[in-house]
């Protein structure tokens, strides 16, 4: 089969930047899938959002499982570790879970070979300060160097959240008219739904809204 | 923990290739430990293999579970495909599980981060003709740049059997003293051991000892 310039994978975790990422490439390609990747999150109302977010839309959801990150541990999101502002190992947050980003999209760029679809989409933002090395445009410029030479595959890396902030990226799904899809939205940490408001995720979501002057479909 | 110079983590499958590079990275670092991927293989004799070899030569070995592979499906080393000659997708072998080799090598730098051990040693090589994108030196290159960034590490992917002959990598583990450690190996795409010694593996692994003139410890 050709490759389907008209098709798009997504990384869909379930989040407001997924989402977002989600009504961007719904937009532009003919043809989109999800893949989400159940890698042992502390919270499986996530995945739940995921799959409604993708059902809302109406397109192929692909739940691919990943264990290895529950195994290497010793980290806030699947460890057994509390989320904290002390940072870890080489000055990263503690939520910094090594490589996570890497296999994902390594997992979405196997998903997409099999389909013959070359563009990837994900959510990450160097700009939200979060401090993850594996959310960079550099680190994303070489993945995708890397995926199309160990894959023989022409993939584009697509990133429309890299320099955004997280009010600029509110605007952006509100002028995609999806600002509806964040009812099924996920983000909080401590995994509550309505949303803590308290945790470092909530926050962050909440000052984006704040700047955008728009109100959050999931708290509104 | 500053970076570990005199250690390292191979990559240790329990197949010929991989014990030659555990054998490289005993004489040449002090601290070695081996990252085993259990990915859903077809034969889990190769899991016995890498297990065995480790402890013959007393070090730590973490096998990492990565179910991944198995849900995505569609080749023949994990799915429910015969081996066969006739190419897959792409034009590649219907052995190439696409990204497999970049996860692995993912995971074991994760896995190698949280120790602050900086070198990675893998036994892939393109001068054996198997025709897998991911085992190329420019896909290596590329991967040692996006783990680099991704993790902010100084990450080295050493890959001492990249430019040899099968012939060539026997010699060197002879050379190295360490024949021994084949009696625990498997390469037999069948599962079998003793060895089928008619699969494509066996026939690969037979002409090296034999071009070498080195008999296979394990079959002798």
């Amino acid at each position: 089969m050709p490759w389907r310039t008209d098709a798009a994978v997504v990384l869909l975790s379930g989040g407001q930047d997924s989402t977002t990422c989600l009504a961007w490439a719904l937009d532009r390609f003919a043809h989109v899938e999800a893949v989400t990747i159940d890698y042992g999150q502390r919270h499986r109302i996530e995945l739940e959002a995921a799959t409604a977010i993708a059902r809302r839309v109406g397109i192929a959801q692909s739940v691919i499982p990943c264990d290895s990150f529950a195994t290497l541990g010793g980290n806030a999101l699947t460890g057994g570790v509390a989320v904290s502002s002390t940072p870890g190992p080489g000055g990263l947050p503690n939520t910094f879970v090594p490589g996570r980003n890497l296999v994902f999209l390594t997992l979405a760029a196997a998903y997409a070979w099999q389909r013959s679809i070359p563009a990837l989409v994900t959510g990450v933002c160097q700009t939200d300060y979060s401090g993850y090395p594996d959310c960079r445009e550099d680190t994303m410029v070489a993945m995708q160097d890397a995926l199309r030479r160990g894959m023989d595959a022409p993939f584009t890396i697509h990133t429309p959240l890299m320099h955004l902030t997280k009010a600029a990226t509110v605007t952006m799904l509100r002028d995609l008219g999806r600002l509806d899809l964040l009812r099924d939205s996920h983000t909080c940490y401590e995994g509550r739904r309505p949303p803590c408001g308290a945790c470092a995720a909530c926050v962050l979501r909440a000052k984006g809204f704040a700047e955008a002057g728009i109100a959050d479909p999931l708290t509104a």
